[in-house]
Formats: structure tokens, sequence, C-alpha cells
């Protein structure tokens, strides 16, 4: 049976980490790191989104400034946000929260943000100095990031391993793909015209799922021992539920649980340390500032 | 036997196009592109790289324009010199020859080129674009686009199909890996640190070589039928020969060439698409300037 990580557990860790560093900084400086957390709009799932930020924030001792804007606001009112908050010293990380209604071009106005304040790590020069050799992006996108811190905390070494990615998307496949191949891994991108992505999953000594495929991936296409990280995160029809729905991952986890080394549990494995990722990218911009300036 | 892919008899075609539409662009606008190639030192093998692409230029149309530093140039006086080519409107490409000499950072002196005049697509926000799905970059790696320019015009489709990288080199390896991503193949990158790369080319229907290794791919390491591009240019000695050396690839012709479907020879394959996707990225830069300003 594989070791199940707990994403959980290993998130307070690095939580209580960081708190220790924000009173550190605040010692110091007499500042605290700052995020501003943007939404448009009502969408459901975005505001408890939000709201699990804004509180992270808190517990931590991150200041949160919380930017609510209605879903009929312009994009040139975004934009005119975005530019308010790179100029404010006292805030460290900008995200703007996704998706953005129809009428918003979400490349243009998350290009607006300042490089030094993308802690979500998406501005396409932060992804090709994530890419390019001998290039260091100034964030790592935090899912991608928490993928492999999981790996790092769980003691499973990257570094010659075959690592397959399931999924591309801007947001967690393509930069977790670039992030194992700088950490040396031998990498391949399996997606929607892979044909036979069993076969080659079955190769990886890690797995990273992010194909939004509710259970896609079944104990069959798992090397035994290999180490499954399981991005997905899919409401799927439940009636025992009050709430009518539960959430499951891209990995069948009865499954695969069997076969794998390690294997990530949806829900408490990834979701936690993604949100971890952001608080410790906000942290990481504050101190640079912090101590580029004093 | 494997078809040859004759990299010289296609670049003649696109460069006969190229030429084609320059004459265009020069009656519609009265302007021909032009292509700045600055060269620092006197390293014979980038002198002969900088006279064949000046000549290349100057065969098509295109107004070279030559900028030669004496090897103790300083910094600062090569970024003033990319400075004024970035404000020269007759200028659409620039191309700062590599390596500079060890007391010039390169990437601070790349960084300096306008994007808009980046032809050789180096710059990490190109990188970025060209990774990310959804955006595209404003020039192409030429190397890269030689390899998939050499893959189309042989009838070759991507979609699908198993293409592995050898090499991840910021110049060939890594772009190559994420256009071939980006046309659909199922992608693995082949480096340094893989173990038992033989048996992962080996499932490979497109190989594309750029490891620096002379004959390092072997026979047996190919899936017969497949396609071999090979980017590799190593002088090894040859006594028989007046220089004491002569040209081969990091693919073993002789061998491979029973085996797979297509292959490029070297030299003769990729070496002349490159320089003449450089021109064209020159051409590509000029037209959309000029149609930007008409």
């Amino acid at each position: 049976m594989a070791t199940v990580i707990d994403g959980k557990a290993v998130a307070q860790t690095i939580r209580s980490e960081i708190a220790d560093e924000v009173r550190r900084l605040s010692e110091k400086y007499g500042k605290v790191p700052g995020l501003a957390v943007v939404i448009v709009g009502n969408r459901k799932d975005s505001q408890s989104y939000v709201a699990m930020k804004r509180k992270a924030c808190c517990d931590l001792g991150i200041k949160s400034f919380d930017i609510d804007l209605t879903e009929q606001v312009s994009q040139v009112d975004i934009i005119k946000q975005v530019h308010e908050l790179n100029a404010n010293p006292d805030v460290h990380g900008i995200l703007v929260q996704l998706p953005l209604p129809k009428h918003i071009n979400e490349e243009q106005v998350l290009t607006e943000i300042s490089l030094e304040k993308d802690v979500d790590g998406f501005h396409p020069l932060n992804i090709g100095k994530l890419a390019m050799k001998g290039r260091e992006p100034l964030f790592l996108p935090c899912t991608p990031k928490a993928c492999l811190e999981l790996l790092s905390r769980s003691g499973i070494s990257i570094k010659g391993k075959k690592a397959v990615v399931v999924g591309r998307s801007n947001i967690v496949g393509l930069p977790a793909s670039l992030l194992l191949l700088k950490a040396d891994a031998t990498v391949t991108i399996v997606h929607s015209h892979t044909s036979d992505p069993e076969s080659i999953i079955r190769q990886a000594d890690i797995v990273i799922a992010a194909a939004g495929q509710p259970k896609m991936i079944k104990g069959s296409w798992i090397k035994p021992g290999a180490a499954v990280i399981d991005v997905g995160t899919n409401a799927i029809d439940d009636p025992s539920k009050k709430s009518g729905y539960r959430l499951v991952g891209d990995v069948d986890f009865e499954e695969v649980s069997k076969v794998a080394g390690w294997i990530t549990p949806v829900p408490g494995g990834v979701g936690p340390m993604t949100v971890t990722m952001l608080l410790k990218n906000t942290l990481e911009g504050a101190k640079r500032t912090l101590e580029q300036n004093s």
C-alpha cells in the first residue's frame, strides 16, 4: 500500500515556518508582507477560494488587501486597480482570482501585474525564465511548486527520474513539467492528443496528474512504487452528501493507492499546499523588497 | 533505407520565396527588410557564421547592417550599440553573434534587444509565450523552427506523434520541445541526467538530436520508420581532409539511415535551414513593422 502524503500536515508545518518568518520580518523592519486578492463578481467557487486565501493570510500575520469588484466592472477599471496595487509599497503580492468575466481579457489584465508582485508566477516572462537554463523566475507558480515541495518533503528525489505530467495547462501542467526538467528529471508531457497515455504513464517514477478528468488514472497505469501527485479537483455527484457532490482527483485513489509508493489524496493533498505556496511567495516577495530597501 | 531530407534544397526553395516577398515589400513600401548582425572579436567560427548570414541577406535583397566590435569592447558600449539599432527604423532584426567574450554578460546584452527585433527569439518573454498555451511569441528561435519546417515540408505530421528531443539547451533543445508540444506531439526531453536514453528514443516517431555529442545516436536506438532530425554539428579529426577535420552530427548517419524513415544529413540538413529561418524572421519582423506603420 502506498504511503499517503498528508498535504494538510505538510502545509501546516510550512505555514508555521512562514508565520515565524513573518514575525522576524516584522521585528526587523516594522513591516509585514501584504497580499492583495482581487475578485471580480459573485462566482461561488471563486468567492470560497478567495475567502480561504484571505483567512490564511490573516492566520499567518500577512496583511490582506481585499479588492472586491462587481461583475460589471470594466477592463480599464480593473487595470487601474492593478496599477494602484503595483504602486502601493505595502502590497508585496497581487493575485487576481480567475476566471474573470467574459468581457475582460485575462491576458491583458495579468500582464499589468508588476513582475515583482506576480506571486502567481503566471507572467510570460516568469514562465520563460522558468523554462530556460541558467535563468530563475522571481516566483514559481503555486501549484507546481506545491507538487515539488510535497515530493521533496516526502524524501522523493527527482534528479534522473522519469516524470510524466498529465495535462499541459499554463497554470499547472506546463510549469510543472518545466520545474521537473529544471530539477533534472526526464520529463514527458501527456495531453489530450496523446495516443496510449497508459503505456507512457506506466513508465513513470513520478506522475503529476493535472488533466481535470475525474478518476482517469487507474491502478493498472501505474508503475509499482511510483510517486503519484494528484492535482485534480473534480466535483462528482454524490447523493449521500448533503451538498449532493464530493471532490475526487484525476487519480482513482482506491486502485492506485494499492500500486503506488506514494500518493496524495483529494481533498487534503495538493489543495492545502497550493494556498500555502501563495503565502510563501508573498513572504519571499516581501523579503526581497524589504531587504533591497533597507 | 531512409529518405534523406535535403536541407539545402528546402532552404533554397524558402529563400526564393523570401526573395519574392522582399521584392513585393520593396514595391509596396519602398523599403526592404534590414538585419543587423553584431559580432564581437575575432573568433574564426563566429566570423564565418556572420559572413554567411551577411552574404545570405545580400543574396535575398535584405539590407545587412554590419557591426564589428573589438574583443575589448565594454558591455556598456555593446548595449549602447544595441540601443541605437533598436531605434533605427531601417533595422527590423538584430542578431548578436554568440558567444560573447568572457567579460561580457550575454544575458544582459540579449535582454536589451527590442522584442520586436529579437529575430533569434531568445528573449525570455518570447520563450515564455512559446511555452504557454494561447500565447504566441513574436519570433520562433531559428533552429527549432528549421527542424519543424523540415518535418512539415517532408510531409511528416506532428500532432499525436511521440517526439523525443535529445538535449535541452536554451537555443535548440528546450524551444524545440516547446514547439513540438504546441504542435500537439507527446514530447519527452532527454538530457545528460537521463538514465537509459536508448529505450526512450526507441519509442519516438520523431527524434530531434541536439546534444552536441558526435554520432551518439545509433541505429539500434531508432524505431523503424522514425523521422530523425540531426541538429548536431561536431568537428571530428579526419586526416584525409586538407583541414584535418570533418563535420558529423549527433546521429550515426550510416547506421540510422538504414532504420529511420527520414533523416537529415550533416552537413546539408538543418544547417542551411537555420540561416534561412533567420532571414524569414527578419522578413516577418519587417512586414509586421511596415504594415503597422502604413
